[in-house]
């Protein structure tokens, strides 16, 4: 794939730039930006001239519908620049999909490809530089829509801003996470909005996450809503289970985001012959597998930190502390995927695409 | 109840006003707003000082978490002005304190007292003249509380900003309100935010509510979303079925928003010694009612319309259209309600309370 570039774009660039004062050795994720971002707006039905233009607040409206009703998507996804310093995407047609999926469940209009991917590439070839070599490092590009129409009533607006703004990042490892698996708060509703990455699926798990932080817990595993039984999906990302040598990850669901980094993981271990079923897995088998010490290992799979291990889990004031394997399949799918993210691997699947 | 006033507050009035430009008698719901807004802002771990200011765009960054995350609630309250010029508002500590259990559940600070209703108080008194007499006028009032702080990690934000908006409106006839029983798309799930008047709940709705617009119904009565059984409320309305001559409502729960309306028509009916009870109401028994004729009236209550009466349901490609009643309780409460609202009935409740 080669993503086409646009030409009806304006350029505003900044005068200075705020490169220098970064640390990219220390840069903790997501609060970082660079000199430029992208905005595109849409008025009277139609997606107005895109302009890149230095990064900077901006002005809106206090009856905004963003503010009042949520209507607003987002996507993550990330450059990398391999040891020639040429600058790669991971399946970025794939964001852009599914950004557009958030759209029309969230009653917002789709995004032209030549905007969201044709400005990508002209905004990323003006930050080249933010894009760092080697080291897990990378940047994070956060691509999202906001209605910007005005009116205090529950129906969608006739205003939409686009956005992407970039944040440099380095591999985050979190540590040993330990989750709390939900028994009582949910994320998503069957018929719901979980499946779109809209901006009011995520504010609601705050408060249960606080909850679970202040026992000593990182994140959640979220059950379904209706009968907290089966394994679903963590806050930002996908959940693998490894019971013996099979892996085992909810199938996608209105209630579950499709994961990009999950799909891969899925066809990665395909082809290095690693058992994977896609299936619901109960919180019950969960507890019995790691009562019986098949249970080996439990990760989630995200853009923002690719594989996470999960160290242990809690389930009904009882705690499960996961064994320490030898052979991570968790750690060897990270460094496969990786490597190919990063080009220091063949891409035999051609999920990356050059800038 | 009085309202105790602010002291502790910044008051920058506008040298011009929008007054005289508002053809009052024909304003469309929530697009209007008055000169002035409040501003206060949570920074630091504490509530800055408010201030009303000119009602005016105002600038914010591209990551604050609003705007990815949806971390923002509000409330939806009207003034009134009685035939002595008197402004007079409906229950008023019932948002504020609903505004706070928002505010809870979305893990943002709860905002104190003195501004979301001094506050209010010091707004209402500068902008009186925007409250019109008689004819199901009213002045909307629109508190609400964004996530202002930067950064694209999912996780609370450090700074927030609560604002009040002010936006005049006439009584609204909605017109005859064709509605669609949910079956597939619901609103919340168990365990999640629906109790909570958040942005997040609100854009969900927009597209499941315009395939319905499409098919010819304006509105949607949701169902539990585990079942699709048992019918829960509408868009921004509790539900009300009148089945002979005993009306039901749904219980509140974390599925359900806890209605002002709602609870002071429940005291309302109970005072006219009208049967009301409170329960859940089955699809099934709501078309089997209708089929033998026992369903007399639905209807929605809330804020912004007080009592919308509904015409008719569909269910399974089926439509039911309800009788013509002579004694309609949908209008009598509504008359009843509104009475005390706008002072034109004795308030034996003690819910009005004077600016
Ligand atoms: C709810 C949720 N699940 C899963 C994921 C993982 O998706 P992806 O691998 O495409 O980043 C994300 C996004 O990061 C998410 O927000
Ligand atoms: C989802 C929902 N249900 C019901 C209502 C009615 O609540 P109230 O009567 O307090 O306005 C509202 C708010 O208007 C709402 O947003």
């Amino acid at each position: 794939m080669e993503l086409k570039t646009i030409e009806n774009i304006d350029i505003v660039k900044s005068s200075t730039t705020k490169i220098n004062e970064v640390d990219f050795d220390n840069i903790s994720f997501g609060n970082t930006f660079t000199d430029h971002m992208l905005i595109c707006d849409y008025a009277n039905g139609e997606w107005q001239k895109p302009i890149i233009q230095p990064y900077a607040p901006f002005t809106i409206d206090p009856s905004a519908k963003v503010f009042h009703y949520g209507q607003a998507i987002f996507e993550g996804m990330k450059a990398y620049k391999d040891e020639q310093d040429d600058v790669w995407l991971f399946r970025p047609e794939e964001n852009f999909m599914r950004f557009n999926k958030s759209a029309v469940r969230m009653a917002m209009p789709e995004v032209p490809e030549e905007v969201f991917l044709g400005g990508l590439k002209k905004l990323l070839e003006l930050e080249k530089d933010w894009v760092k070599k080697g080291n897990g490092s990378s940047l994070y590009i956060r691509p999202f829509m906001i209605a910007t129409g005005p009116g205090v009533v529950a129906a969608p607006a006739m205003f939409y801003r686009f956005m992407i703004i970039l944040s440099p990042a380095k591999s985050y490892y979190s540590g040993a996470v330990k989750v709390v698996v939900a028994e009582h708060f949910s994320r998503a509703a069957n018929g719901g909005i979980g499946a779109a990455k809209a901006a009011g699926n995520y504010s609601g798990q705050f408060y249960p996450t606080k909850l679970a932080n202040e026992k000593g817990y990182q994140q959640i595993i979220w059950t379904d809503d209706a009968t907290h039984t089966k394994l679903e999906e963590a806050g930002t990302m996908n959940v693998f289970f490894r019971i013996n040598d099979t892996l085992y990850t909810a199938p996608t669901s209105e209630r579950i985001l499709d994961g990009i980094t999950r799909k891969s993981l899925i066809d990665l271990a395909k082809r290095e012959n690693i058992k994977v079923e896609v299936r619901s897995v109960l919180v019950d088998e969960l507890v019995n597998a790691a009562k019986d010490g098949s249970l080996k290992e439990i990760f989630g799979a995200g853009t923002a930190a690719v594989i996470s291990p999960i160290s242990g889990f809690a389930y009904k004031e009882e705690y499960f502390e996961l064994p320490n394997v030898e052979d991570s399949i968790a750690m060897d799918l990270k460094d496969k995927l990786t490597k190919i993210q990063t080009k220091l691997a063949d891409d035999t699947f051609g999920w990356t695409v050059k800038i």
